[in-house]
């Protein structure tokens, strides 16, 4: 089953026009025709099921079948804030993030970063998180937040419920003895691939962020974003 | 700090040589001088710290400091079963979960799988898992099984405590729930891209695998793998 994703989604007496990119996605590439029927979602949490009536070069025009909203997606929010990595890393860690089904990615600088996100590395972030939302069938896009330091960083904590740092230092508690589980908006802060300085963990600690480890083996940091939404994702009763 | 694989290390009273590969890594590109500490594992739960005595081109003289056995180690033992993936996404899953802990990967052929296992790509894994263990600080090299069909996966079951199998049909139970916490010996089956077909799951449920889900949304096989493995050990108690 293919999830698409048409952000203008508007309906208007039942009927839905489609324009652009993903009309000839819908055309060109799956060869849909008048009286087959698509999923489509508008990326900010509603779901049409639609049968498509006309299908000109570049212009669909399909009837909904059926409106639903919300039905795949996590009860709580979790929003990652991840450091710049080098190359591909981040993008990666957009595409895990995304598919077990994070509210928003926000990059971040830290001492230690040695990877730059620039305007086109930022909008392949955008575009890794719109695919990995359709593929995995997710009705809301994670926003990629705009870059910031870690004084901004922390800033946004007041708006959590919790803030968790992962912290390989961190010797005395790990994620799963930390995680509060009533808490209905999580943010995840995990550091650059050479870690944060005790500073800038002292910093997020003080404006209340709790810090953790994953344990004594040493993770990249792709495999520590996963691992994290996982365990908090999995322990709030969010992964099946 | 750098790990070093030494599979043949053997001491010999209190001193050990080095030949090969990684002893033309630790003179070469790291430039280690006589006097210098290193740390080095055999791969089989023994970690030596050491100090380079002669550094020849090819062969280093070594004084063993210290002796430790699985100091970074799960105390229990989770094998991934992982059905064979197109392309790259074998390796990934093996680097992410070698990183994670598990004891080892294997690779099997079901009705769906559309890669291929070649001896290149075998080979592959194995260096992979020998990457992903040093730079994990890890001193157990995880297997890479021999490859075997959905039968030939079915009569290792009796050797583990629980099996799980991830199926994305399965709607009634989620890991969190299945998953046996006085298990000591675990096997987590992961299909291919396509999924198990219903047969494939009865087969396996009927020798004695639970099939549970990963919640509603579709998970790529290598966001899975990483995911199951983090769940299962975070609430182990093996992710600190």
């Amino acid at each position: 089953m293919e999830l698409f994703y048409i952000p203008q989604l508007k309906e208007v007496d039942g009927l839905i026009e489609v324009f652009g990119q993903e009309a000839r996605h819908i055309t060109r590439v799956f060869r849909f025709k008048p009286g087959d029927e698509v999923l489509a979602t508008n990326g900010r949490g509603e779901e049409f099921r639609l049968v498509l009536k006309k299908v000109l070069p570049g212009r669909l025009v399909a009837k909904v079948l059926e409106k639903k909203t919300g039905g795949r997606e996590p009860g709580r929010v979790l929003v990652l804030a991840q450091a710049v990595l080098k190359g591909e890393k981040l993008a990666q860690v957009v595409e895990g993030a995304t598919e077990l089904g994070v509210n928003e990615v926000v990059p971040f600088i830290s001492e230690r970063v040695v990877g730059r996100l620039g305007e086109a590395k930022y909008r392949r972030l955008e575009s890794v998180s719109i695919s990995a939302m359709k593929s995995s069938m997710r009705t809301v896009l994670p926003r990629i937040g705009r870059l910031v330091d870690v004084d901004g960083l922390v800033e946004s904590f007041c708006s959590f419920d919790q803030v968790i740092v992962l912290y390989e230092e961190e010797k005395k508690a790990g994620l799963v003895q930390v995680l509060n589980r009533d808490a209905m908006k999580i943010m995840v802060v995990i550091g650059p691939e050479g870690g944060f300085t005790p500073q800038e963990i002292e910093k997020m600690k003080a404006a209340g962020a709790v810090s953790c480890s994953l344990g004594p083996r040493r993770l990249r940091a792709e495999t520590a974003a996963v691992a994290a939404i996982s365990i908090v994702f999995g322990l709030l009763g969010e992964l099946g």
